[in-house]
């Protein structure tokens, strides 16, 4: 571990500070060169935006430029350590948008707490970007927050903390029914979590077919219920059971499925006992989860386990999800990232699982072999198939939608240009995961 | 110029829109790498950050981070066409910044005409940088704008069209003294124009030495004299003159200097005439100026002329200025650029002119030589030595100001490493100018 503290900070500080850099994307050598970059050349297309505002995306890179925008209020989990603390989390965000999609980002990290600052902020920056990607923003601000800011921006804002999770794990959710061939309509969910992803996630799983009075959740004062009155917010409320249980461990059994973001250990071994046949469990706080992987496949065989943790099966990983739900989006020029786009990412990633898997993961991952299967529900972020699914399946469903400014006539032809300009970001890819 | 526009289009629209993207400048091919850039490891430099900010400048970029803000209100000389129509200039100027001095810049667009939102985002948005460049906001609001912001935040804020314009002019000043071997004391100016760029160049060249009554300034409705009520603000009432004259005409008879940011072919050959022996006219309207570098020189033999031009001796550019001083300022962590600090650069520049011009100069501008006197009196920006005695001098003036958080004890290393980090920017260097 102390290996790893050195080797962090060196990564991070080391040759330069930070992880981020501004390129220029064509040529500048030359006067000539600097003569289009900059006057007189670039009046150009600034009188033809001026003209004609749709020219931006061909101009500029505001079409490939998402804004990851933070306060630094919920970072990780270690809670609010304020803007500037939030920086290196917000870069590596970046990382990750451009390693695995493509996508430039500038992070801005916000120094309020505001929500109606935060709002006001970014609606005056919107025409900057090509999306919005809120993140580590505490709940409950951050529902107002992105609530108000997809109702009056014309571009896809979108909080990862609480849709990324929501996503994947939905896309896991899809996976565990086909597997044990249960019903969706009779699927009892109990949640240990009603934060900011918990929230969204339940949603999700409702649009999926999940019946409200199936679908249990808890907060750290017990069974959100009809008529509780401590510690409620209107996004509980939506969620608050006809019931009499109080607790976890009441409303954990015979459910079908575990979902927590909370936090490590409050699910036992009688609590795992105590669900239903081929029960799921998404085990998700980070770095310890509700219940370690050993002890839940110890103590039952029917149990199908994921976490949020890269070194066991099944992780729930947001990196599986919010690069390549706004390729998608961005290359449609979507106009926001709809409840329909994110079932449609969902299901894309929920049907690349169950795929032969290339050759090339096994080679990425270090020669282990991956199969549709218990242990694997989810593909794995270093698959590179990910982006022809998840991105296609978002831009389809954004024009389906009619949320779409730009269309897509040739679908094969678009995957295939989302391989080729992944393939620069392949060429070295090993993992030892 | 029916080539030089579809030049510029294809520059803008291809291979991929826009000029820039965000690069990771770390590894992050494996999963070990994402584990340090993003969670788990980032985790610790967060922490390290939230127990000493000041470590954010060895974890994250923003202390090699400008953000260059506008709201398109005074585009180049095309108006207010507002925010979304100034991002080509926007991430024109961050390719300036990086070439020149190997800056990172965000360019942001704020679609708001009101000083005081521009102020309260700036002020939210300041932790994310190590610098502000505020860019084409329209006079007198970007005065306003500046000051304030200089007041309230602790990293440099610089408007680029106040003071990049003045301090290049005033290092061609300092050179054209030389030349003429006259005294700044009794030197007389006169202005055409009193916006953003005049107004700043006249406080500089009053530090410099110019005296507030041998300053006459005029706007489109003339000399600016004490009394004057019409199109009067306070920024110009500093240097309203108790005279009876009421026209350039009138008051550039017997000037040493005319300084234009104005319009083309306001200077006649007649009004050229009139001035002092040994004049100096800087005619930076653009592309068009006040009088020709052709009519000038056949005028008079003994002028000295300046334009905006890049096919003219003398250009009075501004990429001579911004890149090197926001480098230097950004080295030494200064809290703002100081009225010192731009003096510095514009006698850094000056100095560099006077010195033999280095052979790779020749090499980069097409074979042609260069040497001070009446046609070089300020350098040419590809000039690689530009970086080392600007940013050099910058940096210096800060420390001595009491205005740097950062250190530089050892010069020639400072020096030097400016040299090494702009090689990769030079290699390629080709030019027809």
């Amino acid at each position: 571990m102390e290996q790893f503290e050195q080797n962090v900070f060196d990564y991070h500080c080391t040759p330069v500070a930070g992880k981020i850099q501004v390129m220029p994307t064509k040529p500048c050598q030359t006067a000539e060169d600097l003569s289009m970059a900059y006057t007189p050349g670039v009046a150009l297309p600034v009188r033809d935006i001026a003209d004609n505002p749709d020219t931006a995306r061909l101009h500029t890179c505001r079409q490939n430029l998402v804004a990851v925008v933070s306060n630094g209020t919920a970072i990780l989990g270690l809670g609010n350590l304020g803007a500037l603390a939030s920086k290196p989390v917000m870069e590596g965000k970046g990382v990750l948008f451009k390693r695995f999609a493509d996508v430039d980002v500038f992070d801005i990290e916000l120094n309020t707490e505001d929500p109606e600052k935060i709002i006001d902020i970014v609606k005056i920056m919107e025409l900057t970007f090509g999306g919005i990607n809120l993140e580590d923003i505490k709940a409950p601000e951050c529902f107002e927050i992105e609530e108000t800011l997809i109702d009056i921006c014309n571009i896809p804002v979108f909080h990862d903390d609480q849709h990324g999770t929501a996503i994947i794990c939905s896309a896991g959710f899809i996976n565990g029914l086909e597997i044990t061939g249960k019903k969706v309509e009779d699927i009892k969910v109990v949640f240990n979590g009603a934060g900011a992803a918990g929230i969204s996630c339940a949603k999700l799983l409702v649009s999926l077919g999940v019946k409200y009075e199936n679908l249990a959740m808890c907060d750290s004062k017990g069974v959100i219920y009809k008529g509780r009155k401590e510690g409620m917010n209107k996004y509980k409320e939506i969620f608050a059971l006809e019931t009499e249980h109080r607790t976890l461990e009441d409303v954990i059994k015979g459910a079908d499925v575990f979902i927590g973001v909370s936090q490590k250990d409050v699910v036992t071994a009688e609590m795992l006992l105590s669900m239903a046949n081929d029960p799921m469990v998404f085990a998700m706080a980070n770095p310890d989860p509700e219940i370690t992987y050993e002890l839940a496949t110890a103590t039952r065989d029917d149990v199908i386990m994921a976490t949020g943790r890269s070194d066991y099966p099944n992780q729930i990983n947001n990196v599986l999800g919010f690069p390549f739900i706004f390729r998608g989006a961005l290359d449609v020029g979507a106009i926001k990232i709809s409840e329909g786009m994110k079932l449609a990412a969902a299901r894309a990633l929920a049907d690349l699982a169950r795929q032969p898997v290339p050759e090339v993961v096994k080679k990425a991952y270090n020669g282990k072999t991956f199969a549709f299967g218990k242990e694997y529900i989810v593909p794995k972020p270093f698959d590179p198939k990910v982006i022809e699914w998840e991105s296609v399946a978002v831009a389809k469903a954004a024009i389906e939608e009619g949320l779409a400014t730009i269309n897509i006539n040739d679908w094969e032809a678009y995957a295939a240009s989302l391989r080729k300009r992944m393939e620069k970001f392949w060429c070295e890819c090993t993992m030892d995961n």
